[in-house]
């Protein structure tokens, strides 16, 4: 058998994706054997047409009328967004949230490994509470020759995002999970992620207001 | 003077704001006083038009030739954006990333104050190192009417996080920022937010999957 087609993913299929999976894991856990998309699209609010389409990026086709096979689901969902394997990281940037991602072994339940920090702060370089060595962030070239690593979680200020990821790609690093609320820009090539917890504050906050006025 | 009109702002405005924030907050430290929305727009890669109508949002318009003010910029987008006022929160889900978000110390800068905890899990609650008190779920109505907040964190386990919603809901809470990867589903009214972190790490894990294929 050849490899599985893996077509480009359209991104808000990627973000739904693990909705399903959170979704089928709670029934593979109650010990239920079969789903239809009609049933996960009630409980998620999804359109079940849209469910299916999302599906077949995966090659997971439903039988009619019983639908999909929860184990298959559960398996292939994981397998597929990567979640099963090992995949390396650094995080660059030791602050308060960057100490507090170390500490978060639950994302190794979804393939995160993160095995260094790095900082340029004198204070922090050095630090042995995180399980993980810190490093200075000029180190961050012989260390990727030593133990090198994919992924670049960058908790640095704002107004050190840029430089310190770019010293990261030049480093060999392929990939930036963007923390700060900077816009960083990266060459082609180099994946970019942007987690804008800052954003999302200002829109609680926003929609807040407007349910007070 | 009455109160500028607030429309409902656009959910890709409300993103790319704290942005312009970030940047406009780094000329600042520089000591710069004027920037264009064409410098802005080189900066950050947004189209300079689109920059001009997401501030018009805040009844900021640039001055001919010279653009905006820098501090005026920095000021009414930090007030604009809630990050200037103080709104208090609950940790709803004391384990390893709701513990990591109440000892990240940055979210205060951002106007975020959590002030209490709350788990099932009788290890959990009542611990001491966390700056703040972490009590048992089934007293968050009660700490409700003693110290009420609006936000809600949920970082319980996916398969807990519709119940743990429906509980804060039900105790008064008025918004609820999601880091679960579970859709939680709430009430017309109910503020929400997701904060997908583990679709945005599949979306890393596939876009590297494909650079390596």
């Amino acid at each position: 058998m050849s490899e599985p087609i893996r077509p480009q993913l359209p991104e808000p299929t990627v973000k739904r994706l693990p909705w399903y999976l959170s979704y089928v894991n709670s029934l593979a856990e109650r010990g239920e054997t079969y789903v239809s998309s009609t049933r996960i699209s009630k409980a998620l609010s999804v359109d079940a047409s849209q469910i299916a389409k999302d599906l077949s990026f995966l090659n997971l086709r439903g039988k009619t009328r019983i639908g999909y096979e929860v184990d298959t689901l559960c398996s292939v969902l994981r397998e597929f967004l990567g979640f099963g394997q090992v995949h390396l990281a650094y995080v660059v940037g030791v602050g308060s949230l960057g100490s507090a991602l170390m500490r978060d072994s639950g994302l190794s339940k979804y393939g995160l490994q993160i095995i260094a920090g790095f900082d340029v702060d004198d204070n922090i370089v050095g630090r042995k509470d995180l399980g993980v060595p810190v490093y200075h962030l000029d180190d961050i070239d012989a260390e990727m020759q030593r133990r090198p690593a994919d992924i670049c979680i960058l908790t640095v200020p704002a107004e050190a995002a840029q430089e310190a990821a770019d010293a990261a790609i030049a480093a060999g690093m392929r990939a930036i999970w963007n923390f700060t609320p900077y816009r960083v820009k990266v060459a082609e090539g180099v994946v970019m992620a942007n987690t804008s917890i800052y954003a999302h504050l200002a829109m609680i906050y926003n929609r807040l207001r407007e349910l007070k006025s």
